[in-house]
């Protein structure tokens, strides 16, 4: 298979190389594109040497698969000559995620949902894979209703910068912020993305709007808090799950030790719990702190950590060819 | 007045003496007590240098007041004696919170239980003060049937040990925990205190259990999961609180501005929301990202932050003797 990788620079186009190895992809050649800026940077692969191209419109000619890390802009600019050339584009930007032609897709939960791609797939938002990731074992028991959630999203969320950003200013090299809009060393910021409707952010919607579609449940409600943490990688979510019927506990743990690609770590009495730091660096979300809900009828409350710029984008694009 | 902290050499108990002079107490003696192990110290106050001193059972002889900023079983042990004394025993220990005769207090909700002391006030938890202070005004509307929340505690909840443990792993000095159970130094862990009853945690059921006798809300239900974050002060709360009536979300948002001892900063386009450390080494608490849930029949979302050694204790405590 030939593939190229779309902002093969960043946090998340390096990772899809890693993955491409590690999920043992057959690649015949791999073409790394990034903006100008980038261009001419080498980067190992297997025991080849990759230079890095700056991408233009001829670009995709021969390539089977289109691995997209960019923004939306760079996506979208870009998708009508992938299209043409005739790759399928995986793409990690939220640019097509919500265009009902597009599967959204998360292959542990609706994998099947690719074969109908019309030559675009979307990867889903990080935190709204973690979560989901947790919380699909539950939906097979009956349907979720609802989701509460409040997150603790590391820096690297926004790609190698933030995290460079949380070492200097934890360091007191240059403690002001670029990346986040103010420091984030030692401080918590209730805001990632920017403001939308009804006082929610963007980042807060997409959990709703994206759960919707991978869980084939157009009536889910979600309300999250995205809060940027100084954890340098693996996102965490507190969150309440509240389904039609009412679960046993037992059972519900019992499924989500089961679900494929996730891991319970649920035993508070002997330390045993999802932390960011066990999860970063590999591809499985751990999940536990799972217990009945105190104000919700019918609403079990967990923990769970990834690491998102594996599960929450580069290793579950890359496992998206696999359904294919 | 004469005035004897117990632990005066703690986070807590050193706040106490700040307090004190902030909060213009008329002190006529002050009587540091405190462990064999710090007794001797000396610890400046207005013009003086005040020696600590060992306590024993008549350390509380001709006081008027006793703030206690000690474990709960050193509380026990001396608040016999403290009752013979005929101080009154402001205690900000969990020992005594949930006994029927002793007032729980936060003076700008419920100072009035103040009056009705045998001896002993106890200061309430201090991630269930800064909720309640945020939420309170919420209640005037309409009583509050349930609280859903995750917290983001600093490590100062831990006393300045927790802030020493969290600089000397960020400089990966020495990073083995030794106050908290697994490393927090850009990690999240999802378990403060121990384990309880149906899989929360001791910390986790402080919120229904105290938040029902402040509220005087017999029937108050409270879903928290707590969980330590690498800030070193000020403790964040992302919570939705569920009234009995539908609420006017503008009407809300001006309870909350008029709350005493709150702070709105609610304006998302603009980036203006609570942050811990805008509300570190002040007493107030912020409260933003006010909306409503998207999930919850009468549930308001908001996100906010307060000083958990300052209104999450020693300057509750230090205030509640203003109530007397």
């Amino acid at each position: 298979m030939n593939i190229a990788i779309l902002g093969a620079t960043g946090a998340v186009g390096q990772e899809m190389i890693n993955q491409l190895l590690e999920q043992n992809i057959k690649v015949e050649k791999l073409r790394l594109l990034a903006s100008a800026k980038s261009a001419g940077k080498k980067v190992p692969f297997k025991d080849q040497l990759l230079t890095v191209e700056e991408v233009n419109s001829n670009s995709f000619e021969g390539m089977d698969i289109v691995l997209g890390a960019s923004s939306n802009a760079v996506a979208k600019q870009y998708a009508p000559d992938i299209l043409k050339a005739k790759a399928i584009f995986i793409d990690n930007s939220s640019a097509f995620r919500l265009d009902p032609t597009v599967p959204l897709v998360v292959p542990e939960i609706n994998g099947m949902d690719a074969k109908n791609h019309q030559g675009i797939i979307a990867n889903p938002n990080c935190t709204t894979i973690i979560t989901l990731m947790a919380a699909y074992g539950i939906n097979q028991l009956s349907p979720i209703t609802g989701i509460i959630a409040s997150s603790y999203q590391s820096v690297s969320g926004a790609g190698i910068a933030g995290i460079d950003e949380l070492e200097k200013q934890v360091a007191n090299e240059d403690v002001s912020p670029h990346v986040f809009p103010y420091p984030i060393a030692y401080n918590c910021i209730p805001c990632i993305g920017s403001a939308n409707t009804d006082g929610y952010s963007t980042e807060e919607l997409k959990m709703e709007n994206e759960g919707r579609k991978i869980l084939h449940l157009p009536e889910l409600k979600a309300s999250c808090t995205c809060v940027r943490v100084p954890v340098k990688r693996s996102h965490s979510i507190s969150a309440t799950i509240i389904t039609k019927d009412k679960l046993n506990l037992q059972t519900v743990k019992e499924a989500i030790a089961h679900s494929a690609g996730v891991v319970l770590r649920d035993d508070l009495a002997n330390g045993v719990y999802p932390m960011p730091l066990d999860t970063s660096n590999q591809n499985l979300v751990f999940v536990g702190r799972i217990r009945e809900d105190r104000v919700i009828e019918n609403g079990i409350t967990l923990f769970c950590c990834g690491d998102q710029i594996r599960k929450g984008a580069a290793s579950n694009a890359v496992a998206i060819i696999k359904c294919l």
